[in-house]
């Protein structure tokens, strides 16, 4: 059923949607920019990583067998305190230096704790940008054979004028060559470019830079540019179908990583460009130099001037899934407590789906409540279009339990499903107390209410009441219904 | 106070136990042979992984910053198809090949899962044997230099018998050049080898190999020795303090290692060699050719013929620290839930800790109690004695519940220090439902506690024998004492 409808996709090299048809069905190659690891994720690295976990869980789902790359970039620039000089350094023995890898290691666990967190599943392949320095220099040789590489004092430069003479440079972000008067990130040798559009595929290292590798041109490091192409390569092939990231990566990164591989390849990477949009704040960009930036860890705690309270990760999952990856997301503490409640009542709606009474009609379409929610995904992974219509299905869910509609055995199964796999596999979303802890939690809450029940029958009120003001300290209310007692916990 | 007594470790150099004092205190630098991840860890992978935990944990106790390197050995040996050939794999979709870092990806954050629950902490850096092949090049590259390598067909190879004029193979193992008639753990190529004993450091791949890098005598990958070696003097330099293992790899493995380093950079890599011993099943050797290695995630869920229940992680654990690291340790039913039973007493009492009726004398000398937790640690780290130190605290804290014992405020205070300090901090075990959840169940536990207290001075029997039985159902059960219920859960 969920293949009545293609597919489509926003290709930004398009600039339009276009039906997802994979190279060599039915194996997807997937390349998503991670984390550089030099610091905690805050909400903005967020949004990609939920995003391309969403499109992954969606193709899986849909059936496809998914290599999914999400890349670390380890190659950093981090460098030894400039007082203390070469001679100083080499003095000092190796445990009381700075050790790029151990801050790479630290941040990269915190990163995958994060991620774990949000549900966001492990891809394929987590290949590090440090791993791959003999895969970069031979490309930069590809790039180099093919005449559009030149080398100044050691670091080695992409010739984009020349490059752009029989490709286009500026076809994936619409950029003019001649109007790029300054190329970005770049950290020094400005004045080394022929042309201020080239951008560096290696850079021969400084003194007091710690992360270096022998090459033919110098001791150094590689372009930024370079690892994304060269783990792309390596696991996915030549050309592979999806190529994702942030949109703030579209250029001059993904321009860039386009431009490498034509050069070194004559094909560009892949064949559908995805870009997730930005978080803002109060419709600004959120980043580390905005100091507007809040991490992860601290949305979890609720620890930043920002915030009025914690917030889990599953109201962050959500919140990010509420909105359509391509459009911008505004932060406030208002959307997240309105995510907070939805998710609650959402949770609240499928914990209630197994008790449904039964009848022998329905009085709505369970069949195609499912089909809205598939077309919604196909239509480019509209997240915020398939959560309405499960938000249709909490309705009905609720209104068979107040009796006020019906469902069908049958089709109280097709909802049950449809909401299991939209909000379980699909979305990722989960109940953030389960396992066996919640089911004990359950247990003991059966237990008191059904002694509650008892004291009540023998009008023991100093009982109730004293159960009742036991669970106000754990925040748990109950509730009486037409069904019974029930509960919730939190506010 | 704990550092009365000194530091001793036994180093398999020497063979005999040595005070610990660190090249360039307070830094150390240690290394551990880390997984090879092309499958589930089984009971003796766990070993060496808490082995090298406790003494990570007690050195940072003591005050020691500790750079701790585990690496991942991912350069393997898995190949293509044999039967499809090389033209029919180079026709091939990239994506429909194995893809060996799929493997490896899946495996590691399996072999983190598990560490996660056997609650190892995180290395200071965990470095990937695939990461380093220039590295590795370029050692080889040192010994041949020095006149130690040779090269058949591509394949380079480490003369023992020539190293063996100089030096010394055999000094860590003490076994014998003469009599190594064989080489283990080879590929293939025995045939190419000058001498038996020699081992390889650049093997040319087979055309099936996938896994395969460029080198000035092949397409090849890296010898198995290589890498330890490599990552050692990469994050740690060319001398560092201690080098960890299993007993297993202590040949060829790292003797091979100590030849390297030597024949490289004229030194021994470490100073102190730490080995623990094997785990073993009705005192035979685990391993996956025996057909009796259970994976942890097996143990976790009791999912092997050999084992009558599934066992916790922090039974694994304690199983594991219950004995000396390098005694040798028998795998049994018993022996676990002896240990899962052990636990249970000791996290009883230290919950016990803070309600302890307080007096104006002790009957026992917890200082003292204190100090001989250390003196065990002290000894080669020893585990058991210190467990045996720490149960005579459980001994006395149930004591003074009973009041058959007293103890001072001060004591008190320092018995609570002493089991959070070696419990928690350096054994590094912890209670399983904890955090949030755990205290939910307090708090509910005592909420039933209270009605069923009520119920009973009511005469009110049957809410309490109706409270009785449904905990029975969630397997708690309730135990009347002189200070009130207290109530457990399990068996």
């Amino acid at each position: 059923m969920e293949m009545e409808t293609k597919l489509v996709v926003h290709n930004t090299l398009s600039r339009k949607k276009e039906v997802f048809e994979p190279m060599n069905p039915p194996f997807v190659g997937m390349y998503v920019c991670g984390p550089t690891v030099y610091g905690d994720a805050h909400l903005g690295h967020a949004r990609p990583a939920v995003t391309f976990d969403l499109v992954f869980r969606y193709l899986r789902h849909c059936g496809f067998k998914v290599r999914y790359v999400r890349n670390i970039t380890d190659v950093g620039h981090l460098e030894h305190d400039a007082d203390s000089g070469e001679d100083k350094i080499a003095k000092k023995a190796r445990l009381e230096q700075i050790e790029p890898m151990e801050v790479v290691q630290y941040f990269t666990d915190r990163y995958h704790k994060n991620m774990e967190a949000l549900n966001v599943l492990s891809p394929s392949i987590e290949p590090r940008a440090s791993a791959h320095i003999i895969e970069q220099i031979d490309l930069i040789r590809k790039i180099w054979d093919a005449g559009l590489a030149y080398e100044v004092n050691g670091s080695v430069y992409f010739d984009v004028p020349k490059y752009n003479r029989d490709h286009h440079y500026g076809i994936l972000s619409g950029r003019v060559v001649d109007e790029l008067m300054t190329a970005t990130r770049e950290l020094e040798g400005q004045e080394e470019k022929r042309n201020p559009s080239d951008f560096a595929l290696w850079k021969k290292a400084q003194p007091e830079h710690i992360m270096r590798w022998k090459s033919p041109w110098s001791e150094g490091f590689p372009g930024w540019h370079l690892e994304c192409s060269v783990m792309g390569i390596r696991y996915l092939g030549d050309r592979f179908d999806i190529h994702g990231g942030g949109m703030d990566l579209l250029f001059p990164h993904h321009e860039s990583e386009i431009a490498q591989s034509v050069a070194a390849n004559g094909q560009s990477p892949a064949r559908y460009w995805l870009h997730n949009n930005m978080i803002t704040l109060n419709g600004q960009k959120m980043g580390k130099s905005l100091g507007n930036a809040v991490s992860l860890f601290d949305f979890f705690a609720g620890n930043h001037p920002l915030l009025e309270k914690p917030y889990s990760p599953m109201t962050i999952r959500f919140f990010i899934l509420q909105a359509h990856y391509r459009s911008t997301l505004d932060f406030s503490n208002e959307a997240l407590q309105a995510a907070e409640k939805g998710l609650k009542k959402l949770f609240a709606a499928i914990n209630a789906i197994e008790k449904l009474p039964l009848s022998d009609k329905s009085t709505s379409s369970i069949p195609e409540l499912r089909q809205k929610c598939y077309e919604a995904m196909n239509d480019d992974f509209n997240s915020p279009i398939a959560i309405a219509h499960l938000f249709e299905g909490v309705r009905i869910i609720n209104s068979v339990k107040d009796k006020s509609e019906t469902l069908t055995k049958e089709d109280s199964e097709i909802l049950k499903m449809t909401m299991y796999d939209f909000v379980f596999e699909i979305l990722g979303l989960k109940e953030e107390e389960a396992g066996a802890s919640g089911k004990l939690t359950e247990g003991l809450m059966k237990t008191i209410i059904a002694v509650r029940q008892k004291a009540r029958e023998n009008k023991d009120f100093a009982t109730s009441d004293m159960i009742r003001d036991r669970l106000a300290e754990l925040s748990i209310k109950i509730k009486d219904t037409k069904d019974g007692a029930e509960w919730t916990i939190g506010d």
